[in-house]
């Protein structure tokens, strides 16, 4: 799969002295399945400490439009997309959620995260 | 952008003897976006524990009117709302919380606080 | 696809100088999906104003379970019911609303009836 | 089965000049399945305009009972619980709905009335 | 049982002119059961349109807890308190809901009315 | 009681040449009953289609304030409150509903409405 | 107040031989008071059934932003926002719903729409 | 845009001699915006009373699918599956209701359908 | 005031070996005010673990109906229940909680208990 | 009373090196009032946490059905029950919660359980 980082766009944190929260809900992201074909239908949730630097929203919404066409697993994409947003932002934490629809008649979350040791308080 | 500090007024608190928590919400904020200059709209809650002075109603909405043609991003102006808000109240804690209205899809919430250490009991 | 109509045990109404209505509501019905050999699962509502005879429940309850292993379409599905319970109770009136659950995305309901025109009164 | 409307007291309408309607909600009732002895229970709506005679309440409540081990399908008890008080209480117009508990995975509702033809306007 | 209309008190509608509805409902309604002496409990609800004449509150609460301890059925008291409102109201419409609490596992409602043919237009 | 009309301000109604609807509710309002003294509390609902005039906003609040200190019933504040803004906007339809909490245990509605017969299509 | 009907763009109606609904729910309207200054805060919904023309979305955007420094009544951009909607797209039917968020403790709604008695069924 | 009826199988209407309705929800429509190559999502819910021909339920899931990375107005996606089932179909009603998720701060909905005056009985 | 404990008959605890919990709570107590003669209404809920003996539950009701035309405070009649109780049962902990209807615009709830600290374990 | 525990079936703890909680709740449970004859409804729920023994769910509920025509009281049947079940399953922990429908205006509910000190963690 092609380095999809390069669509991230980012900014400077405007506050790095301070540790905030930041979340962002997309309740639309689609891929497809890579054994039949088939859209995938899922809501990612992003919640991230921001240290030097902060993921910009509109490239985070292209980032994530960037899987209509890609067949992957749903274990595989969660994880992937926690590792490229973390590459370029370097958080001093982050975290995943993956709410997939109903497929078979089992509906799937997926949710993974990073740094949670170096957190200083429990915040999220 | 300019100091927007001069637009708060305060006054005493009237028992700065006890610890007690302020709650303010604020459903009608709007700001534009620094890159579309496409307005944002956003439900502000200002959480505080006053120390020696409370901050005004009427002059905060003034406050956050203030925003309405200004161009910023999520991150800045929820810092920037509690960095003014804390520079002027100097409170025991202060705490915002800024759910903005979805965007491309995506809904977005920022949450910065300040002097959580400082609070002698689980509180807010 | 066999008789089932043997499976339906009836007695005679009790009152059949009068026109009243009997509602059974099953939510456990399951059958497969012709194509894919998937189960399908539905809740079945029967309405029905008997003439002389009417259904009785239990044996009604193993004609439902009898689709356990057939595939059949909704479609297909839900007028068989109503054929096979008319056939048997010759009913003044009688009505299947079948409520499909979610099956690729799709959630389906298919409504059929029977005699709305013989109606002396709006009844149902 | 025995005539049970002997258990049925009544007392004569206090205001025969006048159109008005009576609602007894019973959520009590029990009999028994006559093909298993299995206990059935369900709620009783009665709902009447009375001509010159009331049927007094707590009668009604023995009446009700005196089903508790009988054993009587829900469409045959519905309808004579509907003979039983309109031959006592000769009403303007009267309507019994009985809502049977799950059975089987299946519920049932019986709807019965009297007289609505002759309903001068529509009240119920 | 007494005259009870003379704890109404009235007060001349001040817009006869006017056709108008007003409702008034009052769930602390109590009086005793006439077979058993025990305790009933109803809501009552009032709706009319007055002609030259208004209920005055107050003593519309007295009116109805002069009812405490006497014996009378919920058919009776229903259609006393709309004779006697309406004797001293001489409304344009006038209507009484009296739901009454459970007793013996069996919960009631009666519905009375008056002039309903004399409303020039739909209105309640 | 003093003519509070003097304290609604009015504009011309901007686009007299359509029939369209206006509705203002109003939680806030209270009263002090006539004969206690005590405060009473009502929503206010106005509905009206104006004609060449509407009532300003701020306006109208000022005088639904008026009434603060007033003693005036139920029945007759609700009609004058009709009275008054018909007398100033002349609308083509106007309503008042008002909805007052519970007194001495009972709860209070009341309804007037002006000009229903020249309504030219139903739209309230 | 400036034309802004050059703010909305259209595109032909895909099936103008049809009779079908449009309904676009826009939460985040804001325009100013015009005696205050102060920003009101509105849900506008826009509800059409097209003839020759369709309103392009993004444009229909772009013109309710235009509203956010303009001070103009309720009743007033309501109405012209129907004025101008008719007046580019010309419509077989057009209708306005326009509800106002809480000013000095009153809510308000503004309705208007234009060609109902043209509508050849009952469809909105 | 390519003839996408090839994509619809059928199968013959099992029971063609009785009037009933078929309703198929699919909450996971996408395609993209013609203007932005943004992505559109929508619930699409068709509505249907089979003459000859029923559409199988999976070639239609596909059918949806197709849309996937096609630019097409909401207006038109609506109008064009009304006519390719239609076409496919030639049912005795059909009805077709796109629910389309917020776009820039607006939500949408399409409402076409045919046959409605062919309709024997009031059924959908 | 008369000695009510007499109305109170018991029966002996069926299972003294064993801490277990008895709650009972009765909607319709009513007595009145000791200043005005008005009457209050109340909820009672009566929660103990008895010792060796147990209130039979038709005698409680008229216990707690004998207040019916009694005047006494909110704070005494709670007191009252719990004291004559106690005195009866001889509990191992008793609580009496009293909710008394909105008077004046003010809701009452007044919570007595006895022998907290000899109850072994957490239970109620 | 009958020994009522040869009516209960059991079957092995299929996980006994397991602590696991096992919840039957039984809204149909009647029996009669010891005093007048009159018929009580109650919903019974079990909760235990199973040894070597688990009870038949079957012919828990025959066993339940067993005391609709036995005279018992509230607190007598709700520690028979858990005796019995007790005796039959010798359970590491068990609870009998006991909900009564209302008599004479009072609900009841009794809870009686067995072993909590025995519990290794907080449970149940």
């Amino acid at each position: 799969m092609a380095d999809k980082t390069k669509l991230l766009e980012t900014f400077p944190n405007p506050n790095p002295e301070r540790d905030y929260v930041i979340i962002h809900t997309a309740p639309e992201f689609t891929s497809l399945c890579p054994k039949t074909g088939q859209p995938d239908f899922a809501t990612i949730i992003l919640e991230y400490i921001p240290d030097k630097i902060c993921v910009e929203l509109k490239s985070y919404k292209f980032y994530l439009q960037s899987f209509r066409n890609d067949g992957i697993f749903f274990e595989a994409v969660t994880n992937k997309i926690l590792d490229d947003l973390a590459k370029v932002c370097k958080p001093r934490y982050m975290k995943i959620t993956a709410k997939f629809n109903t497929r078979g008649g089992i509906s799937s979350e997926i949710i993974a995260e990073q740094n949670r040791k170096k957190l200083k308080k429990k915040f999220v």
